[in-house]
C-alpha cells in the first residue's frame, strides 16, 4: 500500500496530471505541440527528488508549488519557451485532488486484488465446513446448533458486500477534477470541456460535467467504503478471537515465525492477525467521520476541509489493507478444531440438529460464488 | 420524520412484521391458516399501547418480548389455541432489524421526497442566475469571477450525489432480516427459505441469501449515506451563510415570522435555517462513525453493538431531515443580490469574464435536468 | 436523568436564570427592586408550558425568544411596567448556556451518586475476592494466575479516576454565562461584573473573567469525561460478559425479572445489563467527537456549533448513567464462582501462584479506599 | 515533534525502559548489579538500528520481542549471564506503554513551550487592541460593537484553559506501566513494588497504586485534552481567516516567502497558516473518538485496542504540536487594520461604544497575567 500512497507514488500521480494537461491543452490548441512534448517527456525523464518536493510542500501548504516551480526550470532547460506552457489551465487543487484519485484508484486495486483472496478462503471454509456443526452463540452465550461453514458464509457475504460498495463508490470518485483558479475553467479559451475529456481519458478517470473541488461526497464515500470494508474484517477477526480462546479452542490462527509470541511468556500463542486487523477496525470509523466533517467547505475552495483529507484517506487505505493483508493467511490458514467445536456444542445441551445451517450454506455458495465459476 | 421513527411507527413495523410472520409461516403450512388469520386481525385491530410497550421494551432490552407476550395475550382471548403459533420461528432480533429497516423505508422516502424539491430550487436557482456575475472565492479570499449560478449548479450536483447514494445503500440495506434464534432457520422444517420469501414480499423489502443479523454493513452504508448528505446541504448552509454576512450582503434567507430574532437586538436577521443545517452537519459524522463501530460484533448476535444502532440511525434521519426541512425554504426563497455580487466583484478587481461558468452551468443543467423532463 | 435533561428540566433551569438576572439587575440598581420582585414570583408561580415552549423554541432556533415573550407576558399582566425589565442585559445565549450548565450540574450529580454505588460495589469484590484464583487473560489468551480481587480493583481504579475527572471537568465547566449580545455585557451601565458575580453566586456557578459562549472547551471537556466514564463502565461489562460465556461461566449477571430472556430460547440468561453498558460505549464516542468538532466557531457567537452541543451532552449524560444504572445492581449482585475460575485456571496449566496479586489488591484499596473510612 | 515521536525516539524511550528495569531489578536484589552495569551501558552504547526494529516490530506485532532480543545478544556479547537478567520480570506492553508514555511526556513538553509563546502573542493583541473598536459579530451577522482586544483576551482565555487541561491530564497519563505478563507483578518474588518505584524515580514518571495496562483512561484523556487544544487554535484561525477575508480586511496573516501563494493566481495571500490549523482542527475529533473507542477493552490486555492507540496519540501529538507552529507565527506578526475594523463598524451602524469591552479585557488581563509578572 505504500507504492499507493507514498512521496514517490503522488510525485509519480502529480507528473501524470502535468503530462495529461499538456497534451490535452496542445490537443485543443491552447499551447504549441512542441512545448507539450517537452513537458510530457521532462515528466517522463524522471529525476525529481521525492523527499525534497514533500518537505517544499509542507512549507508552501501545496504540493503544487514547488512541483510546478521544479517542472517548469526543467523544461526551460530544454526548451525555454516551452516553460510558460507548463500547468496551462490547472490550479493546485486540479493537481492534489486528481493526483489522490489516481493514488486512490491504485489502492482500490491493491484491496480488491486481496479481497479476492480472502473471499476464496471464506469460501473454501464455508465448503469445507458446510456440515461441520458448532454452537451458534447469540450475546456471547451459547444458543442453538450451527455450523462453522454457516459462519463463514455469513463472512464470505460480509466481504462480497464490502466489495460491491468499494467499486461503486469509486465509480463515484475516481473522476477527474479540473477547474482551474476558481472552478470556473477561466482562462481556457472556451477549450475547457475538451481539455478536460481528453485529460480523462488519458488518465483513465471519469469525466464528471462540473468539476468537483468544492463537491467531496465522493472522497468521503471511499472513506466510508473502507471503513466498513475495515469494519466486515473485524468482525470476521472478532469471531475467530473469540473461537480462539484458551477455554474455547474452536479455531486457531496459523503460526507464523517470529509473531504472536509474548516477551514473557515463550508458550503463548497470540490471535497477532486478528489484533492487527481489530486494531484497525477500531481506527477507521474515527477517521472516516473526518472525511465527513470536511464536507460543509467554504465557496469554491475551502479553508482547512480538502487539505484535511489526503492523509486521512490514505491511512483509511493503509489500515483496510494492512487489516486485509493481515487476514488473509489467518483464513486460508485457519486451523479449525472440529472436535472441540462438537464438544462445545454438545456441552452446551441445545441440540444437534442443523440442517438448516446446511441448507444455507448451499443457497450462499450458490449465489455468492457459482460452483462452475469458482 | 417523527412519523416514521416515533413508538407508534415502531409498534406499527413490529406488528406488520408479526403479521407476515403469521402469514408466510401458514402459507408453508407451519401453522394453521386460521391461526394466522386470528393474529393478523388481532395486529390490524390496533389497541397496543405504544408508551407502556416502549417502557417494557427498555426494561426486557428488546422491544420483541413484551410486545410479543401482550400480542400472544390478546391473540388467546380470541382464540386460545392460535397463541402458540404467534412468532413462530422468529426471534427478537428478526423483529427489531425488520422493524428498523420498514421504519428506514419511509424515512428514505420522507427524505427522497424533499430532496427533490431542494433539486427543484437549485436548478430553478442555477438557471435564473447563469449568468449573473459574482466573486469566486478560495481559501476564504477573492480569487477569479465566477456566476452565481455555477455555485448553485454545484449545489444541485451534490444534492443528486447524494441522492443517488441514499437509494443505492437503501437497496443494500432494505432487507428482510430473519434467521430465528442463531441466524440458522432452525425449527421451521426446512421452509424457512420459503417463509422469509413470502415474508418479503409482504413487506416490499428484499430478501437475501443469508439472515444479515450478525452483518451490519447495510445499516453503516445506509448512516453513512445520509451524513453524507447532511454534508451536501451543509455545504450549501456554508455557503449561504458566507454569503448573508454583514460585509458580502449577496444573499439572505427568507424571512420567516417568528424566526431569526435575536432575544436583544430586535433589528437583527439571523440565518437560522442555515444555523438548522450547520448543526445537523456537525452532528452527523460523529454519529455516523458510530455505525461503523459497531460492525465487529461478537458471533452469531453481538452483544452491544447492533442494539446500538437503531437510536443512531433514527437520530441521523430525523437530523438529515430536519437540515432538509430548513433548507428547502432558504432556497425556495433566497433573496439573490445580483448588484452585491457585482459590487463585491467590481471592488475584488479580478476581471468579469464569466463565460466559462456560463457554459459549465449550461453543460451541468444538460446533463442533471434535461429541461425538456424538469 | 430525565429528571434533568427533560423539557421541564430546562423550562426550570432557564427561569432561574431570568430569575437571578431580576434578582442581579436590581441589586446593581438597573431595574426598579419592585420590577425584580414580580420577575421572580412570576417565575415561581410556575404554570408555563414546557412542551409548548419546546415547540417554540424549535421553530424560534432558541428557547429564549418564546420563554421571554411567555414571561413578560405574565408579569405585565401583573405589573405593565415591569415587563420591560424582564431580561435586562441578557441573551439568547446567555440563557441556553447557563441553563444548560444547570442541568449539567445536577447531571454530574447523579452520575456521582451511582458512582458511589458502582465504586462500593468494586471495593467489595476486590475485598471478598483479593484471594480468589483466576485465569489472567491477555490478548483473550489465558496467561498466568490473578486472582479476581486484582480485577475487581482495577475495576475501582477505573471508576476512580472517572469520577476525579468528572468533578475536574465540572470544575471547568460549571460557569455562569452572561455576556449579553455580543459577549461584551453591553447596555449594563458598567454594571456587567456585578450582575454577573451576583447571578454566579445566587446560581451556585463559577464565575468567570470573560464570558465564555465563544470558548466551548468546557463543554467539551466535560463531554469528554463522560465518554471516558462510559468506556471504563464498558471495559468491566466487557469483563463480565467475557466471564459469562457458556465455556467459561466464571460469573454471571443476577436475575432480574423481565430482562435477559430471549423471544425465542426460555432457557438463556443473557447479559442485559452489560449490553446496556457496552452500547453506551459505542455510542459515546462519536458523541464526544461532536463536542470537539464545534469548537471552532465564529466569531462572537457560532452559526450551528454551539446549538448543536446541548443536544449531544444530555444524550452523553444520558448514556453514561442509563450504563451506570444498568451496571450498578450488576457488580451488586454479581455471582461469581470461584470453583469455576479454579477449573479454569487449572486446565490452562500456567502454575497457581497469586501472592503478587493479593498485595496488589491490598496495596490498591489501601490507597483508594481506606479501609478505617469506607 | 517528529523528535519525540520517530523511530528512533521510540528505540530511545524503550531504551531508557530496559535500562531503568535493569537498575531497579538490581536494587531490589533480583539481578545482579554488575548484570544491570552490563545492561545499561549497553542501552547507553547504542548502534541499534531504528528502522530495522521498527520493521521488524510491525512483524512481530510488538516492538519489544525483537528489541528485547537485539539487546540480549548485546549484552551477551558482553557478559554471556547477563543476557539471561534482561528484561527480568517486564512484559512487552510494560515497555510499549512506558515508552508511549515517555514519548508523550516529551510532546506535552513540546506543545507547552509553542503554547507560551502563543498565550504571550495573544496578550500582547489584548493589550495593544483594549479599546480598538471592531464589529462584534454573532451568527455570522454584526451585532454590537466590541473591542479587538476582547477577541483576543478570549483567544487568550482558551489557550490558557486548553494548556491546564493539558497539564492535568499529563498528570493522570503520565505513569510508569510496570505489571508484567498479566498485570500481577508475578515472578518478581515480591519485590514488584519497590522495583516500580525505583523506575518510576528513574524515569520521572508517577508510580500508581496497580498497574494501568487494562485502564487506559489516561491515555484516552490525554487525546481529549489535545483535540481540545487543536479546536481552541481552530477558533482562532476561523476568527483570522474570517476577517481576512477580501469584503471584510481587518486582520491578515504575514508575509511568509514561499508560502500562501497560488499556482494559478500570483496576487493571492491566502491564510495558509490559518488553513493549516483548521485542517488539524477537522482532523483532531475523530482520532480523539478513536482512543475514547479503545477503553472497553478485554480481562488483563486487550487485543487491539491498545495495539490502536499509540500511533493515533502521535498523530494528535503531531496535529496539535503543527497547528501551534503553524499559529504562532500568525499570532505574533498578525497585521491588524484598525481602519478597516472602524470602517465596517460605522457601516454596521450598531453604535461605537466599547466602554464594556475595554473593562472585560482589563479584568481578563489582570486575572490571566498579571502584569507585574508577565
Amino acid at each position: 500500500m505504500l507504492d499507493a500512497f507514498g512521496d514517490q507514488a503522488l510525485l509519480n500521480a502529480a507528473l501524470r496530471f502535468e503530462s495529461a494537461l499538456a497534451e490535452a491543452d496542445a490537443a485543443e490548441g491552447l499551447i504549441p505541440p512542441e512545448h507539450a512534448q517537452v513537458i510530457i517527456s521532462t515528466c517522463r525523464a524522471g529525476g525529481f527528488d521525492p523527499a525534497a518536493l514533500a518537505e517544499a510542500a509542507a512549507h508552501a501548504g501545496t504540493l503544487a508549488i514547488p512541483l510546478v516551480a521544479d517542472l517548469r526550470g526543467r523544461v526551460a532547460q530544454r526548451d525555454a519557451a516551452a516553460a510558460k506552457s507548463v500547468h496551462r489551465g490547472g490550479t493546485s487543487q486540479d493537481l492534489a485532488d486528481t493526483a489522490l484519485v489516481l493514488q486512490a484508484k491504485a489502492g482500490v486495486a491493491f484491496v480488491v486484488r486481496d479481497l479476492t483472496r480472502a473471499k476464496a478462503a471464506a469460501t473454501a471454509l464455508a465448503r469445507a465446513h458446510a456440515a461441520t456443526p458448532m454452537l451458534g452463540r447469540t450475546l456471547l452465550q451459547g444458543a442453538l446448533p450451527i455450523t462453522f461453514g454457516l459462519k463463514a458464509a455469513n463472512w464470505l457475504a460480509s466481504l462480497q458486500a464490502a466489495e460491491v460498495r468499494l467499486e461503486w463508490e469509486a465509480g463515484q470518485a475516481l473522476a477527474l477534477q479540473f477547474g482551474g483558479a476558481a472552478g470556473s475553467r477561466a482562462g481556457l479559451s472556451g477549450q475547457g470541456a475538451g481539455v478536460a475529456r481528453r485529460m480523462a481519458d488519458l488518465l483513465g478517470l471519469a469525466d464528471p460535467p462540473l468539476p468537483w473541488q468544492a463537491r467531496r461526497d465522493g472522497i468521503a464515500g471511499l472513506g466510508a467504503a473502507l471503513a466498513i470494508l475495515t469494519g466486515a474484517l473485524g468482525k470476521i477477526a472478532r469471531d475467530i478471537s473469540l473461537m480462539a480462546q484458551t477455554e474455547v479452542g474452536e479455531a486457531f490462527e496459523p503460526r507464523v515465525a517470529g509473531r504472536g509470541g509474548s516477551s514473557a511468556m515463550a508458550h503463548k500463542r497470540n490471535p497477532t492477525g486478528c489484533q492487527v486487523v481489530l486494531s484497525a477496525a477500531l481506527r477507521a470509523p474515527g477517521l472516516a467521520s473526518i472525511l465527513l466533517a470536511t464536507l460543509p467547505g467554504e465557496h469554491e475552495r475551502g479553508l482547512g476541509g480538502w487539505q484535511a483529507e489526503a492523509p486521512v484517506l490514505a491511512d483509511l487505505f493503509g489500515l483496510s489493507h494492512a487489516a486485509l493483508a493481515a487476514l488473509v493467511p489467518v483464513l486460508e490458514g485457519l486451523e479449525v478444531q472440529p472436535e472441540a467445536m462438537a464438544e462445545n456444542l454438545a456441552r452446551a445441551d441445545v441440540g444437534l440438529d442443523t440442517g438448516e445451517s446446511e441448507a444455507l450454506v448451499a443457497a450462499a455458495l450458490a449465489v455468492e460464488v457459482p460452483e462452475e465459476t469458482a
